[in-house]
C-alpha cells in the first residue's frame, strides 16, 4: 500500500491549460443538431474556451466559389454557413481556434484529397487569390464579431503539412510560402490578430526549428507555435471497421511536449506560446481504445501535468459526430469523441469533468494522482490507476493524509471503471447493436454516469486519512468538504423512532 | 433460499389502477413553479391520469368573493387562478379529480379552520349560495374545457367529513345534506358529470353504508364511492418538526380496501366504482418514514395488489411542495412527496417508476414480488424485501425461473436500498442541512438515482434462472429482454487487440 | 364593387388535402439544426402530415456502402443518419412520404449526377443488389418503427424519370423495370406497405397512362399515382444568382390536376389515389418570385380548390435550408421555402397558416375567396387579390354578407401584402445584405408578421356585411366570432373617467 | 409643425438610471410560475438591474416563526422560500433591492394589517428579537450568496412609514427607532452592506430632513435616501373593481425628484445617493390608466429626464401578477404591471423597451423627445405626444434634422398608440372577457406588439430630415442606421423581371 502525505504549505498554482481548447470533426458538422447537443453537454460539464477543427475553407462550408461574369472569372465569398456556425459556438460560450485550410476546389492546384469528406490538400493555384480569400474571411469575421472579439481567436495556418496526405508532397518550402502569404494577409486585416503554425504532427520536429528560423529570417509574423501529439504506433491489425494499435506510455507524450518547448526556447522566438492543437492516445478515428476506461486513465495522466509544458493541449475530439472515415457505422465505433452518438458520455468525458472540479491550488501531484484546494477551502483529488497490461487484478491501495482545519468532513467520491460509467461494456452485453433502439439508448445513458459514493469522516489530530482502492484503470474524483452539522437544531430528533431504523 | 417458478400460461391482466390518480397539496400551490417542475418529472417517469387535492374553494384560490353593490351583497366568482391551474394540469397530461371544498370564508357558517393555510371546515351559511357556487364553478369548467373533457373529471364532495377537524362536529346528517345539494347542483350542469363521496378516512366505515342508503332512499345521484386509507397508529413521539408513528402491516391496508368494497357490494349500489382518494403509510406530513426506503418497500406491496380490490388508489402526495404544517422547514422533513424539495426524487418515487415499467400481463405475484410480460414479449419483475423490524441483516435470496423462447437475454436491474437511490441518508451524512447549498443539491440529485446493473445470460432448456439477493427494504426492478447479437457483423472484431484488454 | 352573399345552407366539406404533405430539400439536410428549427415553426403554425424530399439513398445519408472482405465485395447498410432523421420527423409530428432514390455511387451504372450535391441518376448496375437494398431499408424501418407506423408511409419510386437530368436518357422502359423491382421488393417486406409512381413532372402525361397499363399488364403492385406541377415557363433571364420566369395562370395548375385525374379515371386503376408530390409557381430554387406576396396570392388560389381534384398536393418546399443550386448565397435568394434563412417566415408561409385557420365546412368559394364555418360556429374566410400585371393600383373592393345567429361579432383580420408581412421588401431597403447582422435579422423577423386589425360589428337582420378592400396581391384571413359581452358585470365601469378618455 | 435641429457636438451622457430598479408585488409571488415568466420577458426586452417589493418578512414567505421547546419560546428562521426566490432572481439576471418589512405576526406588537394579503404594519413587540431576525436574515444571505454579492444589494428599512396604514400611527420617532436598530443590525453582519431609508411616500418631505438629522445626531449608518413618487389625486370615482383619478402633469413628478434631491443636498449627508423606490402615475392597483397608452406617453417623459435628478427610479410594478387588492378579477383590471396576465405586454412595457434601444450619448432632449447616439454611430430617438385632455385630434407634426456622415440610411420606426400595441382596446372590443379563452389570449398577444414601419432615406448635405407625425398619446422609437448597399454585388439583378413587379 502506498502512503501519501499531503503538505499544507505547498501552494503552487494548478494551471488550467487542459481546458483551453478541444478538437472537433470538420466544422461543417457544426450545422448539425446532434453535434450542437453534444457540445452543449460538454460546455455544461467541462467548459472549454476554444474549439478547433478542419475544413473551414473546404467546399462543404461553401465560403469560396468562382463565378464567370461577362467572361471574367471572379471570386464569390459565401458566409451563410460559417456565420451560422460561429454564432452557434459563441452562443455556447466557446470561441473558434481557427485553422486556415483546406483548399477550396476552385482554388486548388491539384485534386489530391483527404478523408471521406474529401478535403483538398494541394497548394493554391494562385497565391494572390488565396491571399484575397484569407483577407476576405478575416475581414468578414471582424465586421460581424468586432475586432475585440476576433483578436481573441488564434489563426493557425493549415494542418500537419509534414504529412504527404495532408499537404502535397509534405513540401516544407511550399508550406513556408503558404504560411508567409497567409500570416501577412491575416495581419493586414488587423495587426493584433494572432497567427501561428506550423501545426505539424510528431515525427518531424526539425520543422519547428526551420519554421521559426524562416520567420525570423524573412521577418514573417508569428504569434504562437503549434504541434500535435499522439502515442499510438502503426496499426497491428485493421478490419473494415476498426484499427488496433499499441500505445506508448503517457510519459512519452509529456516528453513530446517538453522536447518541443525546449526547441522553441532555443529558437529566435523563445517566449512564444506553444499550443498542442491535437492530442489523443490513438490518431485513428476507429480505434476502440477511445471508448474504454483505459483511455480515460491514460488521459488523466496527461491532464494532470501537460499544462506545465504547453500553453494548451486540445483533446481530439469532443464528439463522435465525426466523418473522416465515413459516417459512423455503429453506436461504438472507436471514435475520438468524449461523447458517443445519442448523447452518451464516454469514460474520458468524465475525466475532463473530474478535472473541472479541481481547485486552482496544487497541493500534491505524482504520476497517479493530483490533490488541489479550491477557493472555498475544500479539497479535490483525482486518482487514476493506469494499467497497460492484460489480465485481471492490478488493484492499487493508497492512503492519503490531508491536513485539515475542519472538524468533520463529507467525502464524495465519483468513479469510472470497468463496471461504472462504462456504456461500451453494456453495449457489448446487448450484442453490440449498431443502431440501438430508443430503449437501449436510455439504458446506455443511465449506465454512462459515474458511480457516486459518500461518507462522513472525522478529522483527527488535524488530518484526515483517506483509504482508496483503485481497480484496474479506474479514475476517481474525491471531494472533501467540511460538515456544518445542523442536527442539533432539530430538537428531539431521533431516527430510531422510525419503524425498522435504529 | 426461496425458489419461484413462473408459469408461462397464466395470463391474467395486471390492472394499472395504481397510476389512476395521485394526491397534491392544496391546489393553490399549483401556481408555483417548483410544484410544476416536480409534476413534470412525475408525469415523465410515472404518468398519472388524475390529480386530487384540497382547497379548490378555499380563499387563496380566490374563486368566491362577495361584493356589496347598491346595498346588495352579491357573489363574485373569480376564475383567474383556477383557470391557470387547470391549464397547467392539462398541459402536463393530467386531469383534475375534483374535490369540492373547503368553505370560502364569505360563505362559511363558522370560523373553524384546518391546517397552516386555514381551510374553513364549517357548513355553508346558506345552502342556496353554496349551490349557486357549485353550479357557477362546474358551468365555468364546461364552458372553458368543453363537456367532453369535464365529464372525465370525477367530482368528490368534501374531504373526511367523519373527522371533527375536517367537518364541524363530524356531523353526518349535515354532510348528507351538503352532499345532496352539491351532487344535485353538479348534475344540473350536465347529467353526465360524475359525482361521488363520502371521502371519509378509515375508522367509521358505517358512513359508507349510511351514505349509500341515504342516496338510495333520497334518490340522490352517486357515481362512485371514495374513502382514504393509512396504516399508521397515533404518534408515539412528537417534536417541533417530526411525528413518529408505528405502522400496521401492509396487508392491513389491502384488507381495508377489501372490506369497504364488500360493503359497497352489499349496498343498494353494488356496482359503483370505488376510489381510494388518499393513501400512504403515515397520515402525517412530518413523519420521516416518508423519506425512507422502508416506505418504498411498503408501497411496493400495495401497488402490486391494490388494484384487485379498488378502482383507483391515490398516493398522498406527489411532491413535498406542501404546506399543511407550515412551510417545509428542512430539505427532508418527512413530507408525503414522491419528490423532495429541489426536485430530488425519493425512494418511493422510483417504486412508482418501476411499476410503470411493468407489462399488462400478470405471470406471477406473491407478497414479495410481481412478474409481468410486456407487449413486446420482454419480462419485467419488481421485487421488494419489506422488513419492519430493527437491526441489520434480513437479506433475502430468491431464485426465479422464467420460461423464455429467446436464446440469450439482456438483464437490466435497477435498485433502491439503504445505499442506493437514497438521498435522505446522504443528507444525514452532510449534517442535515436545512437549506442546502447549490452544490449539496447537485450531490443529492446524483445520489437519488437507482443503481443500475446489467448482464447477459443464456437461456437454457427454455428457461432462465435469475438469482436475486435483496437487502433489507430493497426494491428492485428487473427487465429481461432478448439479445439480438450483431457481433458477427463486425467482421474480424477482436477486443483482445486493444491494449490491456483480453 | 363585388357583392357576395354567403348562403347558410350550403354545407359541403372543405377537404384539407392541402396540408397532407410538404416538400423538403435533400433529406440529409434534416440533420441540421436550422432545418429542424424551421420545421418546428411550420408544424406549430401549419401542421403538415407528411414530408417528402430527394436523396434518401444518396451518398450523404450514408445508407449504402460496399466492403471487401476476404476478396468478396458485400453490401454494408448504415442507418446511423436515417434513424436520426426519421426520429426527428416523428418527434415533430410529421411522417415521411418516402421517395426511393437516387442511386448510391457504389450501386450506380454511370456517373451522371444532378444538383450541387451530386445525386446520381443512373440505373443500378445490378438490379438484384438494388432489390436487396430496398428490402434492407424497408425492413429496417419496420423493425425500428413497427409495421403499424410504416404502413402509413407511402413509398414513391424515383423522381421525375421523364426528365433526362433526373433519369438517364429519361428511359421509360428502364423506369418501368426499376419500378417493378422496387415495388415488388417493398411489398415483399409487408404487403400492406403502399407503393406508387411514376413521380413525373408535367409535360409527358402519356407516362401516366403507360405506367398504369404496364402495372396492369405485368401485375405490378401500385397503390397511388404521383406527378408534379409547376406553372413557370422557361427562364427568360438568368444571372449568376437568379432565374426570372413568366408564370401561367393558377387555373392552369388546377387544370393539370384535373387532366391527370381524368387519365387515372380512364385507366385500369380508376380508383387509385392521386398525389401531386411537388408543386409551386416556379420550379427554380433561385427565382425571386418565391419571396413575394404575388407568390402568396397565387398559392392561395391553389390551396382553395386543389383538394377537389387530387388527394394531396405538396408545396415544394417548407424551408430555404436547401442546396440544389449550392449553399444559399444571400438572405433572400429566391428559394422555394415557406421559411427563409434565420427563421423568417415568407408571405406564402402565412397563406398556409391562414388556411390552417379555416373550418371544415365550406360555405362559399370562388376564384378569389373561400368562406368556411368552424366547429364552434365561428366563420373564417380567406380572400386574395392575385394580380399578375405590372403597375400600381388594382385594389379590389368586396362586400360579403354572412348570415349569423349571433348578436355582436368580433372581427379579426390578418393581412399580408406589399407593406405587411413582407420581409423581402424591407431587406431590399436595407441594401440586400447577403449575411445580415443579428440586429437586421431581428428587424426582418418583426416585419415578417401579418398586420392584425380587429373590430366589433353588430349583426343586423341576421346578417353581417363585411366590407373588404384588398390591395394588389394581398391575402387576408378574416375570422368572425360571437361577442359574449361581459361589460355589464363590471358594475359602474366608466372609461370616460380616465384622464383623456371619453 | 415643430422643427428640431439636432447638434452633432453636444455630447453629454444619457444616464441609464431608469433601468436600475423595478417594483414587484409581494415577493412571495415570486414562487409562482407566471410571475417568473413575466420577469423573464421583462429581462429579455428591458433588463432591469434590481427588483424591489414588499413582504420579505411577512408570514407567507415564512422566514420567522416561534417554537416552544421545553417551555421556552425560541425563534425559528426558515429560509426555504426566500432561497428559492432569490435563486430565481439571480438566474434571471436581476438582484434584490431588499425592503426590510413587514412585521411577522409572531413578532408584532399589534394586529393592524394592510392589503388583501395582510401585511402586519405594527412595530416589533421586542426590538431585540427584531434585531436578531435582521441579523439572521442578512447573515444567511451572506452565507448563501457571499459578501461580494450581498454588498451589491441595498437594504431599505420598511415602506412608507409616513402613512398610518403602512406604519402604526405613522409614528416618526418609532420609525427612527426601528431604523436605528435595523441599520445597526445590518452593519453588524458586514460594514460594507448598504442600508438606507426612510422609504416615505410624497407629502411629508420633512421626514427626509428629520431622518437625516437623526442619523447625523445619533451617528446611525445611512448609505442612501429613498422616497416614492406618484402623481394621481384622490379617486374621484370608485367602483368594486376600479378607481378613477386625475393626474398631475409629469413635470410635477420631476419636480418632486428635484425637491427632495435639494433637501438631501442641504442635509448633513449632501452626497448620499437618492433612490425613488416606487413611482407611477396612479398609486392604485385598480386604476385603468395603467393599461392605456396615456400611461405610456406619461412615463416616457419621466424616463427621459428623471435620471438627471435621482440615482434610480423604480417603476411600480413589472407585472400584473399582484395581490394587494385581492386576486386580479379580470384580464385588464388597472394593475400596475408592465405585463398583463397571460404574458401580454402593455403599452408602457414597450416604452421601457424603446428606452432600452437608446444610446449612451445624449444629442438632444426636450419635453417631447430624446435623441441619442449609440456606440456603433447609429441614432436612436424616442418621441411621445402626451395629451391629458379628452377628445380626438391632437396629432403633432415634427421635423427632425440630424447631421449624419452616412450616405443612405435605413429608418426603422416602432409605434404604440391607440391602434397599435394596445391590447386593452382589443379586449374591450371582445366584450371585456374576464377570463379569456386560449384563442382570445393569442389574439391579445398578437395585437400587443408595436407597429413596425421601415424606409430608406438619402442623407443630403450631411443631414437627414425626418418628418414625424404623432397621434394622441403615441410613443415612437426611431432608429437610424447607415445602409451598406450590397445590391451591386448581385450582378444583373432586375426585380422588374419578376411577374407583376416593376
Amino acid at each position: 500500500m502506498k502512503f501519501v502525505k499531503v503538505q499544507n504549505d505547498e501552494r503552487t498554482a494548478f494551471k488550467k491549460n487542459w481546458n483551453f481548447c478541444v478538437g472537433t470533426g470538420r466544422i461543417g458538422l457544426a450545422l448539425q443538431k446532434e453535434y450542437l447537443d453534444h457540445l452543449k453537454l460538454v460546455q455544461e460539464k467541462i467548459g472549454f474556451q476554444y474549439i478547433r477543427g478542419h475544413g473551414l475553407l473546404s467546399d462543404d462550408v461553401g465560403i469560396y466559389r468562382e463565378v464567370e461574369i461577362n467572361g471574367e472569372v471572379k471570386p464569390f465569398y459565401n458566409f451563410t454557413y460559417i456565420d451560422r456556425i460561429i454564432d452557434s459556438y459563441l452562443d455556447l460560450g466557446i470561441r473558434p481556434f481557427i485553422e486556415l485550410g483546406f483548399m477550396p476546389s476552385a482554388l486548388a492546384s491539384g485534386d489530391q484529397t483527404i478523408f471521406y469528406w474529401k478535403g483538398n490538400v494541394t497548394p493554391p493555384k494562385d497565391y494572390n487569390q488565396w491571399r484575397d480569400l484569407i483577407v476576405a474571411v478575416v475581414s468578414h469575421f471582424v465586421e460581424r464579431y468586432g475586432i475585440k472579439e476576433v483578436q481573441k481567436w488564434p489563426f493557425e495556418v493549415w494542418n500537419e503539412p509534414n504529412l504527404v496526405n495532408f499537404w502535397k508532397n509534405a513540401d516544407k518550402q511550399e508550406y513556408f510560402k503558404l504560411y508567409k502569404v497567409t500570416a501577412t494577409a491575416v495581419k493586414s486585416v488587423h495587426p493584433s490578430i494572432q497567427v501561428g503554425g506550423p501545426a505539424i504532427c510528431g515525427g518531424s520536429d526539425e520543422w519547428i526549428v526551420d519554421f521559426l528560423n524562416f520567420c525570423a529570417e524573412e521577418n514573417v509574423p508569428v504569434d504562437f507555435v503549434s504541434r500535435h501529439a499522439y502515442t499510438s504506433k502503426a496499426p497491428h491489425k485493421k478490419t473494415f471497421e476498426y484499427y488496433y494499435q499499441e500505445l506508448e506510455d503517457p510519459e512519452d507524450m509529456l516528453q513530446q511536449f517538453k522536447t518541443v518547448r525546449e526547441l522553441i526556447n532555443q529558437s529566435p522566438f523563445p517566449h512564444l506560446p506553444f499550443h498542442i492543437t491535437e492530442y489523443n492516445t490513438s490518431y485513428s478515428p476507429i480505434n476502440p481504445v477511445h471508448d474504454t476506461v483505459l483511455n480515460a486513465a491514460y488521459i488523466a495522466r496527461i491532464l494532470s501535468e501537460g499544462g506545465e509544458y504547453v500553453d494548451s493541449f486540445s483533446y481530439w475530439t469532443f464528439s463522435d459526430v465525426f466523418e473522416e472515415m465515413d459516417v459512423p457505422k455503429a453506436q461504438f465505433h472507436g471514435g475520438f469523441g468524449l461523447v458517443a452518438l445519442h448523447l452518451i458520455p464516454k469514460p474520458t468525458f468524465h475525466v475532463f469533468a473530474f478535472f473541472n472540479a479541481l481547485g486552482d491550488e496544487l497541493l500534491y501531484r505524482d504520476r497517479e494522482m493530483i490533490v488541489t484546494r479550491r477557493k472555498d477551502g475544500s479539497i479535490a483529488l483525482v486518482l487514476w490507476n493506469l494499467v497497460m497490461r492484460k489480465g485481471n487484478g492490478f488493484a492499487k491501495e493508497i492512503e492519503i493524509e490531508i491536513p485539515l482545519s475542519f472538524a468533520d468532513v463529507f467525502i464524495k467520491r465519483q468513479t469510472i471503471d470497468e463496471e461504472n460509467g462504462n456504456p461500451w461494456v453494456v453495449w457489448k452485453q446487448m450484442g453490440r447493436p449498431r443502431f440501438p433502439s430508443q430503449r437501449a439508448i436510455e439504458t446506455l445513458r443511465q449506465v454512462a454516469q459515474p458511480k457516486v459514493t459518500t461518507k462522513r469522516m472525522k478529522v483527527e489530530d488535524g488530518v484526515v486519512r483517506l483509504p482508496v482502492v483503485l481497480t484496474k484503470n479506474e479514475v476517481t474524483l474525491i471531494e472533501v468538504e467540511p460538515v456544518n452539522d445542523e442536527t442539533y437544531t432539530y430538537v428531539g430528533i431521533d431516527d430510531s423512532q422510525i419503524t425498522s431504523y435504529s
